[in-house]
């Protein structure tokens, strides 16, 4: 994928999709679909789990962060991507940087955590840190790219990411039959404005088609409130142990959810770490919080979910193992 | 399966090994092979991690408790299978009995960890209370037996179950190429001498033969001290967070390890939880102590693995997730 393509300017066509599943192939896993018939029991229905939290770095922001990067040009390459983050975002640029031999410059705040800033170090990008308000990182942000020429790479709020991130949902039509919901966290809208495309425009079942539903943190409720609004409520002072899902809803992000997806379902921390707690137990792989937060969503809605086959998207898994919520 | 074969009275051939594996196939997973590449990193290796935590009742156990029951007589079967465990065994009868139809009796010490009390009956066994000696456990097993007619289902020390065991490392052998040392853990020896057995008839790289590797923690090193003095030495009073290893090398486990292993590894209890945490963070998976342990060992051996392929037996992943040793 040497060949760069113009940046998206556009709602991801399914062409455009299929090009980010193309484009991202040698860098990504095709994550696998775990089942538990223990969480089938308990559940009385037929559960899917798409486990990005298999991914490459831990999280499908790997997808995302993949493909804007094989869109740049040579010479935007030359100078470098950055980004501000001080999540799975930072490590994907990171990353995806490093496998494609282009350097990256990650603002992250002075108070992130230290496995976060090792792990995107240990990537090889160049570390920029900053005071930890939303200012701060924006400013010094621009201060990077004045000085280097490096490309922004937004977390969600870019067609190109949602392109990238819609492949998960892609290959999870592709890989079961028959799902009638898929649970799908919401943060900056990212992941389920990708899976809300890859559905209307993959999704093989004419009877009954996958809904898509967003699962949100209560704490961080915006999504909820935009949705039943029908206009973008920015978040504010958002508390949730989900700290993956606490950004406001993005403006290129939201318009497609809004059109595509059936409902957003919040859920409480507490429903959050029960959730976890399963999926750790029961199939012995690590979610984080924010992982966690769609089956908390269908545990929520377990008398709906009756005898069918549902889909939950395992975003992502990425915890601090010195202070977990159990 | 229904068809009864009898009881095998000598060390497993192919063959039995092969029946085992046909036998067992409708109630076991084939379990994953997984790889991390930040691992391969560290390591100037390629590891390959055979994913018996992902096994059903999160354990190898499932396969050798399953084999032995179908071996039983429909006459056996009506009375009912029993053993003494408190660990992974207990769990993988249970579930291997109710999946059979036939009732199941589980001799448990009075302080068992609560969440492998809820396991096991979660699977429908009767459980059995009694004082924490072994002296206790085998005179409440006799009881038990005698009361019901029970059949006796050993943990380790018992050909069915060896042959049961060594369909992982068959599997391991099928879906690796190449493949240098595989490390396995030692407990009472049932997953080892499976694994010498099955390398022994399936293993099929005729220049360099794969080695079987034990692991062992060092306060529980009987292994590794029978090994060295060519015969079994009993364990007393092991000391290690491995619970899964702390039992004392069968009878019958002992000749095929000191025939066919390539030697013991003692790691230490820091080591273990080192080891542990590496495939928690890079790999996303969980794995108990004792599962932990053959990577521990790896870790040790780093200098003479560079560039080679090398298989780790993740035997379990069973853990109480409010006492983790992070």
């Amino acid at each position: 994928m040497t060949k760069a393509i113009k940046m998206i300017d556009h709602i991801p066509t399914a062409e455009d999709i299929e090009h980010a599943e193309a484009a991202i192939a040698p860098f990504v896993h095709r994550t696998p679909i775990f089942t538990s018939s223990l969480i089938n029991e308990m559940m009385g229905a037929k559960l899917f789990f798409k486990c990005e939290n298999l991914q490459k770095v831990g999280a499908f922001k790997m997808r995302g962060a993949t493909y804007a990067l094989t869109t740049l040009s040579k010479k935007e390459r030359s100078k470098g991507v950055a980004t501000h983050s001080s999540g799975n975002h930072a490590q994907a640029l990171a990353l995806a940087a490093k496998l494609h031999d282009v350097p990256a410059y990650i603002v992250m705040p002075q108070d992130a955590p230290k496995a976060k800033v090792a792990a995107v170090k240990n990537y090889g990008a160049e570390i920029i840190f900053c005071e930890s308000t939303l200012k701060a990182r924006e400013q010094t942000l621009e201060e990077v790219q004045e000085k280097t020429g490096a490309v922004f790479i937004p977390p969600f709020d870019d067609y190109r990411i949602i392109a990238g991130q819609a492949t998960a949902t892609k290959e999870f039509i592709e890989d079961t039959d028959g799902v009638r919901r898929l649970y799908v966290p919401v943060g900056g809208g990212g992941l389920i404005s990708g899976a809300c495309l890859a559905n209307k425009y993959f999704g093989h079942h004419l009877i009954h088609p996958m809904e898509i539903v967003g699962a949100e943190p209560s704490g961080a409720d915006d999504a909820y409130r935009s949705f039943l609004a029908g206009e973008r409520i920015p978040m504010e002072n958002p508390k949730t142990l989900a700290d993956g899902l606490k950004a406001t809803l993005g403006e290129r992000n939201f318009p497609i959810i809004l059109s595509h997806a059936k409902e957003i379902v919040t859920v409480t921390d507490r429903e959050i770490v029960e959730a976890m707690r399963l999926i750790w137990q029961h199939m012995k792989i690590i979610v984080e919080p924010s992982g966690a937060v769609p089956f908390a969503a269908a545990i929520k809605q377990k008398d709906m979910l009756k005898n069918k086959k549902i889909g939950i998207l395992l975003s992502g898994g990425n915890v601090d193992l010195e202070s977990l919520p159990f």
